[in-house]
């Protein structure tokens, strides 16, 4: 049925909030030729209501609309789509038996999965010669459309393409192609306009991947690239990646002997060694004595519970696909996916009164959540992880103060570990449960402890929970990347599917709100971060060896045991008693990251000192042990992040 | 084929060593008349190689052999087993629809499984007063034969004594039978002669059980009875019981809120509440710290493994019925059964040298294994459970050392908790793997530090596991029962299993030895174990609430914060501010067995002063506040077990 001429009109939004009307549907490129003819000859894509598409596509309905040119942000997912094209063209151009899947771009480059050639990362140099070559020659890239049937033809011997234009295109007639040269691929685009627009470019590495994700499918070859507008801008990125490699936490776990996984013991499952696990010992006593001031107490959940309780708690019905279920004697359990659950049911033993709220639980609480095996990345994604887990049942005039008791030591947490971060306030979604009442007097609450603060946050409107608003921090590691981290959630859900109450001063039965809280996240993910934050180098107080004792010769033994037993009470101090030479014990001091070393050679023995030596190579002879000892349980007390006794004992 | 003169003769030594020797075979009560008459006459069973027997037992082979008599240990099992027939036979008075099952002593008494009758604890009063009317007519006990076909047909209706007759009984013929009165049981004895025998007896209570223990099976009623040989011995009993259950980890655990185990969330999987997981950081603090000054370094496993890994370690093969196994995208995965292979795994990570051993590992290592509901009780036993457990990767030169290392852990543990205990030396079992000279050296130098220690042992000769030899302790309770406790086990298998080396000083590859060790064994067991020992008055250090303040009124409710403020850094002291009598409070904080209760009116405001009442209600007024922070810091530090405040400041 034909659209009356009203029907068909569209309007636009700007960027700058400015509004065009046409009276039928429009291109991406009408809308730029439209506000003007520099921007229409420049225009390479567009964003229409958040997806970038290219000029070509055209508006039906009222839309908000970026213009993407060579200066927009998004140019450079334009280059690195066409960088995966001419990588795709190059290959074949070697390879012509070789089948392309897909090939998207990415936040830090592209990929292309491909099947039918055996490849790897020595084939490089002859791929990235004729990707060169093609950039070179600057071929024009341009949209065609081709019948649904001549494309079929085309992709005859192609499974996967044959598959997306049974899916993903599977509405579209004709279907659209990008072609450059003589090489041809079935796309959406967008693209640049021609290969010569490819700055610079360079391909990462190979690894595998199922076709769709999904591990029934084939494994195929997973070639990443990168591209950028320029030289310059490539070189940063590969600086900025060494150093990321280098202070990848599985190479520096690996180094300082943290943590292992393994394939016998199982994927996704971390094994923490004696250094690892005094990391988290500390880390775990810090927050534990933070709960503890803040009136919390600790209680402990079993890891398996009956599905009885997940049907209850309503994870059965949401998580049931992510858990790790088990048979019992005919009877279903499951590994818990949350903590929750388990403290509503603690709660739950014992009859409460308004006068003994908010309780406050917390736990070191261990969940198990079933990513898929290709998913798992040493400790940023595992299947097994810890959440310091805070759960308090609080009434609703307590929010208040509650929330900002939890900020104050969320604030405190990330200053102590030097974190950057920003905040997310996300409100009331459409669906969700609870009054009205509930949620204004609620999300009122929480702002006003963000305001409070005097601090910066960003308000997500409708993004919060089903079950109640939430406060979101994610910091920022030294490489400029975000993490999930603390959290503070409102609950008006699992009260009510707990039947949870306290008495009133009303002699009346009252349903508590619950609040979910945590300030790490994840222990896994926090190690992962703070390894990487620190590179290795952890502040004294978390260091898993803080002090080293290098005796310059076997001779000096004896002394160094009487130095390390003189602070063995207080820190953790080894020996290097190897046969080495003190060179050498120190070059390893240094690989270990041991903030300080301690060398003992005769003279220090003769005059009762110690030659001090931090992990910055800075030196201070002639120490008095006392001193040091001072310094370190300052250093240790304080959590400083630095090791500074040199520095400030030296002249 | 007829045996021989030669063949048919038979020996048997008594139990001060001497032997008889008989031409042909004999039955019990031949060899009581043989020893003298006085014995045959008073005959009422025999121990035959461990087993009782009745007097008619014909003795075949060469064998051990006790007479039973009125005067022995075991006539309180005859006793018992008579007392089980004579609950039977009032029952069928009563209820002539009663089906038996089966009806045995126990070290407690006996039970008898029936079916077919709808009883309660209420009917054991008319069922009381029948077995009274049957012990006072003294009726003859008498062991008959009847023909297998008579059996089945006596049991018509009767599939449990069938069943018996078709698995037990299955090659008897004719079959035993006692009879009393016009009452007849299928049973192979041993009785006493006469109903009349029975001293004392009660029936205790009703529960139910599987037949035979399974759970596809019928569920049958249980009626647990005792018995005894004189009425005193009855109400000793009955009073040891009674404080049992007054102990009742089950009960203390509610009444001071310490865990609970619930139907939804899972049988045999225990929730910790605040109180409960106060004194399992306690408990875990003090292994902790006792590890770590013994050179132990802690690390975390999983609590899921692939089972490659118990396939590896042999846990799987002799394991997997008890173990909690999941399937994960079509590959197996086992709960953890043990910590020991998670250890190894660690080990394994690394290239040790001679110099580097001992490497000591320690984790509080939860366990699962699959216990049969019906056989789950509280914390004693359970699915879920930790082990403080220890492993060591040693040098065969080492044992000695480090076995007297770990001695002096277990012997210092037992001490701090003022726990009776004895111990078991096992040595190598027929069926053991690794070589005589291992064997030889390690149990040496095990025998060595049990006699270096200068404490009493049992040599269980044999008993060892088949991969070493071990020392075990048993602790005994309060009530006199005994716990399986701390352990020291070699272990010359897993080693091999793991493959794991070092390099020794000849720089080739040596097998460690590993050693398994725990100090309380489980957590759930001992903390079980100490609930009941203290009777729920924890010594200071470990009571979950360690003072109560009791303001007289709620004026004094601003002091009461006062002086809680003051000890709140070192002590866990709460504040009784609910409006109640001072006498209530008090009598509550008996009940809740805190060791302290301060109380403060408005003559100790005035004064600054507090009055301090400990749980033996003693009270002591007018106390520096200061003077009983010290004496409290005291008892925490050195572990007291007792509170001595009042009595050693009163006058």
């Amino acid at each position: 049925m034909a659209k009356s001429e009203q029907e068909r009109s569209v309007s636009v939004e700007l960027p700058d909030g400015s509004q065009l009307h046409f009276d039928e549907p429009v291109t991406v490129e009408d809308v730029a030729y439209e506000i003007g003819p520099g921007l229409g000859e420049d225009c390479r894509a567009g964003r229409v209501d958040g997806e970038l598409v290219p000029p070509e596509y055209e508006i039906t309905d009222d839309a908000e609309i970026e213009i993407v040119t060579p200066g927009s942000d998004d140019y450079l997912n334009l280059i690195r789509h066409s960088a995966a094209h001419v990588f795709a063209q190059a290959l074949q151009r070697i390879y012509p038996e070789a089948e392309l899947a897909i090939g998207p771009w990415t936040d830090e480059g592209f990929y292309y999965d491909i099947a039918g050639v055996d490849i790897d990362e020595d084939d490089f140099e002859e791929i990235e010669a004729e990707m060169a070559a093609i950039v070179e020659a600057d071929y024009d890239i341009e949209r065609v459309y081709r019948d649904r049937e001549e494309a079929l033809e085309i992709y005859a011997d192609n499974e996967y393409k044959r598959d997306i234009l049974e899916t993903e295109a599977a509405g579209e007639e004709p279907v659209s192609f990008y072609v450059q040269d003589d090489w041809q691929d079935l796309c959406k685009g967008p693209h640049v306009e021609s290969t010569g627009e490819i700055g610079a470019f360079e391909l990462l590495q190979i690894s595998s991947a199922y076709w769709r994700g999904e591990e029934e499918n084939e494994m195929l070859t997973r070639v990443y690239g990168t591209a950028f507008e320029s030289e310059d801008d490539l070189e940063a990125f590969l600086e900025r990646r060494r150093k990321a490699e280098e202070r990848d936490h599985r190479k520096i776990g690996q180094e300082l002997d943290l943590f292992s996984i393994d394939e016998t013991t199982g994927p996704g499952l971390p094994l923490y060694h004696p250094n690892g696990k005094t990391v988290l010992n500390e880390l775990s006593e810090y927050v534990g004595n933070l709960n503890r001031e803040a009136d919390y107490r600790e209680v402990e959940t079993p890891h398996v519970f009956r599905t009885e309780l997940w049907k209850k708690s309503g994870h059965y019905d949401n998580y049931r696909d992510d858990m790790f279920l088990l048979d019992v004697n005919d009877e279903e359990y499951g590994l818990k996916p949350m903590n929750c659950p388990g403290h509503a049911t603690i709660f739950d033993q014992q009859q409460w009164s308004y006068r003994d709220l908010p309780v406050r639980y917390f736990e070191d609480g261990k969940v198990y959540r079933k990513e898929q095996r290709g998913e798992l990345s040493g400790l940023s994604r595992v299947w097994a992880f810890t959440i310091d887990d805070g759960h308090l049942f609080v009434r609703p005039d307590q929010i208040e103060d509650e929330v900002e008791a939890i900020m104050d030591i969320i604030l405190d947490t990330l200053e102590t570990f030097d974190l950057d971060y920003n905040i997310q306030f996300a409100t009331r979604p459409e669906k969700s449960v609870g009054s009205d009442d509930i949620w204004e007097r609620a999300e009122a609450q929480l702002e006003s402890v963000l305001e409070d603060q005097d601090i910066d946050y960003e308000i997500e409107d409708g993004d919060g929970a089903f079950y109640g608003p939430k406060i979101d921090f994610a910091f920022e590691d030294a490489l400029g990347r975000s993490w999930d981290g603390p959290t503070v959630q409102l609950d008006f859900n699992m009260p009510e599917r707990f039947d949870l109450s306290y008495v009133g001063e009303d002699n009346e039965e009252h349903r508590p709100v619950m609040i979910h809280r945590a300030l790490y996240g994840s222990y896994e993910r926090f190690f992962m971060v703070l390894i990487e934050h620190y590179n290795g180098k952890f502040p004294p107080w978390l260091a898993p060896e803080q002090v080293r004792i290098l005796p310059i010769s076997d001779d000096q033994i004896p002394y160094a045991k009487q130095i390390q037993n003189r602070y063995l009470d207080d820190y953790r101090v080894t020996i290097e008693d190897r046969s080495w030479t003190v060179k050498r014990k120190i070059r390893q001091g240094h690989e270990d990251r041991v903030p300080y070393m301690l060398i003992l050679g005769s003279n220090e023995e003769e005059a009762g000192t110690i030659s001090v030596r931090d992990r910055k190579e800075q030196e201070l002879n002639d120490v008095d042990p006392e001193a040091f000892a001072d310094h370190l349980g300052t250093e240790i007390d304080q959590r400083r992040t630095d090791v500074t006794f040199v520095q400030q004992h030296g002249n």
